[in-house]
């Protein structure tokens, strides 16, 4: 006999992974194809569908009960579409729909892959236990999803948590969003590596020029190095502290490529934290690692579809 | 045959007001004491107790059956305890302890004021039949709470949606809560007026110098004058859209004296919103003027305290 099953999509715009996940959050099949993002949207589609055909095919689908989708955004979780900054066929394209076709009829559900990080770390992760928590990702962009009063929370449209485009310096640099001195402007990855080398910084002879060189040379002792990532944190610092003043939560995780760097990023994060986060009900508020590794997006997506049915989840 | 009542009080800096309110919001009595806030913390209770006193003699207390605090803050609603700025002998008072031995074990609900705020206009106000939004006052402090949900979210310990300590210029001005660029430090009032005679604006024959001063001067064309609420509008529009890209607010609120300047502080916060706000599912945000008056404090402590025994609210 079958315990109840969800199948998970976590849709980027690199890949398009799928698994079959039951109610403690274990991976029992496996699928994934590349994005193609350039491609027209029943191209991209069609992968979908290439990932569902294979999960289909396991033996274990028969227990499938719902769907949970988490995708790079913005979605729309009230009409069921998504419009992913990176797959330029899809403006609202009805994910939702297709994906009930393709799976006959199963009930599905979609969030941001913000959010589906949030309930990843919630349900097994860093933020487990804590009934109030933001939930970051770092990298190429910035990310992010809250937990409110024990429970995730996607809001109307499932973005809620999207803390890599508030403004935290108001007269700051544009920002492709149209915003400006958002958070992803300061801290994410590219912008880092940006800054090390608008600065004066020059890659080592591997000639890495991404974050992570910028780290390696932190690391070395480079000072215009050290910089770009202190001035990350402070950005993430009040972005975090902010998120706190407006909606007290007492632990903020972050996880992503950046949030690799360990010390160098939490180090001057922490004590940033210090100089924003300093009214009475926040002076406590902690900043981990994310602990959910590159299943978070599977594991989170398919939380959402466990609580749906009542089979579990965070 | 009488109605279920609350008492309700509004803990201020400069007064403490009571009530007695019904399921509908309707005031039947009042009492009011001047807060005695550079008193020792008898004192200071003495006022409470007196108003408490004055309301007990009401002819309707007996169908009282809870009581609700909404107190400047900060507030701790978990430990039931206070410590508003402006009282400097509250620092973790016992208030709810003391207000529950007050009026003979009748339950106490406590919340921060601006909490306060936004259940007021949520129940009766501009922000009724929106399941999600942010009330602020913008005065002489700026404070605001979050409806999430459809349900007026405190947060743990009673504080949240404190926007005015949240950072939108992470290298601006140190404010006294100990952050750095504050909305409160660029948009209250006195800040208001601050800059603009810093930038050289010289008040009128009638000698106001305060926010109203300006607002006068702004109109009759000052250019310096206008040019200081154009920065509290884009200080409030950054934090307003901050808000809404966290946790998917669709109204914003505003109300208190800054607010009274109407479209001087309104025309241009909508322009520079557009500018922050820049999100597919941020971008309907709407912002308008707060509807209730000077009694939002006392029926948004009653809409908690009704709350919590059923009796409605917000």
């Amino acid at each position: 006999m079958h315990t109840d099953l969800v199948a998970a999509l976590d849709i980027g715009g690199t890949k398009i992974a799928g698994a079959l996940i039951d109610g403690r959050g274990g991976i029992l099949a496996r699928a994934q194809r590349p994005t193609p993002a350039k491609e027209d949207g029943e191209t991209v589609m069609g992968a979908v569908s290439g990932v569902l055909g294979e999960l289909r095919k396991a033996s274990d689908w028969d227990a499938v009960r719902a769907v949970g989708i988490g995708s790079a955004g913005p979605v729309d979780a009230s009409e069921g579409t998504v419009s992913p900054v990176n797959v330029a066929a899809w403006r609202g394209f009805p994910l939702v729909a297709r994906v009930r076709e393709a799976t006959g009829d199963l009930p599905v559900t979609l969030v941001g892959d913000g959010v589906a990080i949030a309930a990843a770390e919630h349900w097994q992760g860093a933020a487990r236990g804590h009934d109030n928590a933001l939930c970051m990702v770092v990298s190429t962009g910035v990310g992010g999803g809250l937990v409110i009063g024990g429970q995730v929370h996607p809001g109307p449209t499932g973005n809620s948590g999207h803390i890599g485009h508030i403004s935290v310096d108001l007269d700051g640099d544009l920002c492709p969003c149209g915003g400006r001195g958002c958070v992803e402007r300061i801290a994410s990855g590219p912008n880092i590596a940006r800054r090390a080398l608008a600065d004066g910084w020059e890659p080592g002879t591997d000639g890495d020029a991404t974050a992570a060189g910028v780290a390696a040379a932190a690391r070395a002792g480079d000072r215009i190095a050290r910089a770009s990532f202190d001035r990350a944190a402070q950005a993430l610092a009040a972005s975090i502290a902010a998120t706190a003043t407006l909606v007290e939560i007492d632990i903020a995780v972050i996880g992503g490529g950046v949030a690799k760097a360990g010390d160098l990023l939490f180090t001057p994060l922490r004590a940033a934290l210090k100089e924003y986060a300093t009214l009475s009900f926040v002076q406590g508020l902690e900043v981990v690692p994310a602990q959910m590794g590159t299943d978070a997006g599977l594991v989170g997506a398919a939380a959402g579809a466990l609580r749906h049915f009542g089979g579990t989840g965070a």
